[in-house]
């Protein structure tokens, strides 16, 4: 048996203008990688029928199983159902399980329900039912001619439940025991080129049966190593030694692995260490703060954030002397070490993370330009504050900065002491 | 002639085993059909020389423009511009200009260049070169048979620049003047099937050229109009009339158009009202503020926020009494509102905009349940508040929470009466 290679075709005119981004079929790629589908292809499409058939049906030349997102909504530019009756010559029935679930998904909301409604607990009588408990739209289940298709609504939530609570329970009893195995190491403080000729020697001798790839990102560098086969403890061990004798060259620029974040990362260790910490930003403005929150449970080591967007919030609230602020601009080391002072004593945290620069458009001088960014970190015993020189778009040295201060407050919070 | 349709095919793994979010395919839809060039198709496949010389032949047959992205990396796992060159027959040449960007672009950062990024200088023969100024990897042109092969890197702004300074004048030379029009209506406090149902009279009369699609998005529903011709002046005047029809069934539910964001709408109404403003952010965890601040110029109306994440902060800081916390908790009417009051006397502000709740996943209770949200808005003369239950994961709580106080804001802004 061959490993299973999956193409997933999404469907509405939204993606291909631009006007949505196409994150499901990134989601979808992750879930069915864990496990063992590679997906080969991603086709994004509008809402025609005959595209929509003419897709399908090529694609299934090239594999075994199809799975369709979106244009199953309500409404009559959704004609996903449609073309999947025509081309599987099904005729519509009514499935009352589904039409019960529409209308308790009304009645908890305290909605009246709608004939369009209605209408969606019309299902193909040859394919098998998906239910959708977070929506009206039902999935639905084909085979034909030992192939796969699969139709779920394109609303993220609504799918992600039909994947994961169905559609890979039942993919896994008839998926060959094939695995994917991915292992990615985070890098930051070099660039893509300089990493390459740092590990050339290494990549030259990967074996061949593990690929490498170079992932850039704003502010970091990944490398991905994957492997595929049905023994699964052996491509993890392989992945395993190249990972480790990697480290060995480039150690000081690897900061993580896989899915892990700065900001969760940085939540470990101070929870670890009982450690307490506060933000206080200005051209950030509150995406620091953001990213550390999205994180479950950071309460338990976050105490909050200064949002100083004005010099007077920096100088009342912050305590930043005034004079600094005349003497050396907003965006300097004497106050952003001041701001990062001033917000940990405010919060009564351990340590504290401060950030103060130029985001653009508008802002930059010849001596200051747009895209500098001073960073502090402090403790009671020490502050420290680096500057860095960015200068992309008001959005890219929003992030930058950011990914900046995390990884510099992250190595700081590694090396504090606690007192006693 | 008939209007021009391209393919846009994305190259790289990271797309297809969801590592990165193919966010390139929408910004270059966008684009394209702001110069009246549709998408009828984004096709992602990985680094595979065979997938790659198939995909563009395939796409050949379909569409006579073909965009390609990613794949031109300096590293061995990117083959694209093999690939090319083997289907048109190429032979790789060097470029001088492109070797002087490249040497260019390293001095300027005083790093050395390595061999990799000089082998990055050897373009196909028969291709024309397209500079990138942000990057050492140039872009190619192909044209045979009248169909045209553009490649560009996959890093988005080094593309970014490459398509709106060469390939789309380029492309405004060559295409027919046909256009695309677009006009979205942005709605909130209604679901996508009660829309349709308001609306299915105007729906069915919408005239032949016309489309309509229905985009649900946390917290919205947009209603996307579309149309194209060769009269620019014809289809916008037809949109027009249909988006004022529809304005008189559903004016309540409208509150902006196109890309306009509510943080946008909202800065644009303080500027012009001369109000500043500040938050108090307790679950949405700073969110806010990174919305109002993604604004060029914000700062002239966002005097910033307080991430109050620990009830200490909420007393302390933004003065909210302790017996409101012990007696009716962190998410509650009495403390939201005491939130807002206490940031905006802090900051000394006209109006302030608080949020507190349960963003999950852990912290919910039978009474306050995750995902219930409050949101209080105050000036000096009233301060409101109101309560909404969302329940998703924790991320989209913090979304629908922001996107909730922000619309709530905006109405109270717009409702302020100036004193004097």
């Amino acid at each position: 048996m061959t490993p299973l290679d999956a193409i997933l075709i999404s469907i509405g005119e939204e993606l291909l203008i631009g006007q949505t981004i196409n994150t499901n079929a990134a989601w979808i790629g992750q879930q069915l990688n864990h496990e063992g589908i590679a997906v080969k292809e991603v086709i994004v499409i509008t809402d025609d029928q005959s595209d929509i058939i003419r897709t399908i049906r090529d694609a299934e030349k090239r594999s075994g199983l199809i799975i369709i997102t979106g244009g199953l909504g309500p409404t009559r530019d959704d004609v996903t159902k449609i073309a999947l009756c025509q081309m599987f010559g099904s005729s519509l029935i009514v499935d009352h399980a589904v039409l019960e679930d529409i209308t308790e998904f009304f009645t908890r909301r305290g909605f009246p329900m709608t004939d369009l409604n209605r209408l969606q607990a019309m299902v193909p009588d040859n394919a098998r039912v998906i239910r959708n408990p977070y929506g009206t739209a039902p999935g639905m289940w084909f085979e034909q001619d030992g192939k796969i298709v699969i139709s779920m609504p394109g609303v993220p939530h609504e799918m992600k439940n039909m994947l994961t609570t169905y559609v890979i329970p039942e993919l896994k009893q008839r998926i060959p025991t094939y695995h994917i195995i991915h292992k990615t190491v985070l890098t930051q403080g070099i660039g893509e080129s300089f990493l390459a000729e740092l590990i050339s020697n290494w990549e030259n001798n990967l074996p061949e049966n593990i690929k490498l790839a170079y992932l850039p990102s704003p502010g970091f560098v990944k490398l991905r190593l994957s492997g595929r086969g049905s023994d699964k403890a052996f491509i993890e061990q392989a992945i395993n030694d190249q990972v480790i004798s990697l480290k060995t060259i480039i150690e000081q620029y690897i900061w993580g692995y896989d899915d892990q974040t700065l900001e969760g990362l940085t939540g470990t260790l101070l929870l670890s260490n009982h450690l307490s910490m506060a933000t206080a930003e200005s051209c950030t403005g509150g995406y620091i703060a953001h990213k550390i929150t999205s994180i479950p449970g950071s309460s338990r080591y976050f105490k909050g954030s200064v949002v100083a967007y004005d010099n007077d919030i920096k100088s009342r609230i912050l305590s930043v002397d005034q004079l600094l602020l005349d003497n050396y601009g907003a965006v300097s080391k004497e106050v952003v070490e001041a701001m990062a002072e001033g917000v940990r004593k405010l919060f009564k945290t351990d340590l504290s993370l401060a950030v103060s620069g130029i985001a653009g458009p508008g802002g930059g001088t010849d001596e200051k330009p747009v895209g500098m960014v001073w960073i502090a970190c402090s403790s009671q015993d020490k502050t420290i504050s680096k500057v860095f020189q960015f200068g992309g778009t008001r959005e890219r040295n929003i992030i930058l900065g950011s990914v900046a201060a995390l990884a510099m407050f992250r190595s700081f919070a590694e090396n504090h002491q606690q007192p006693g």
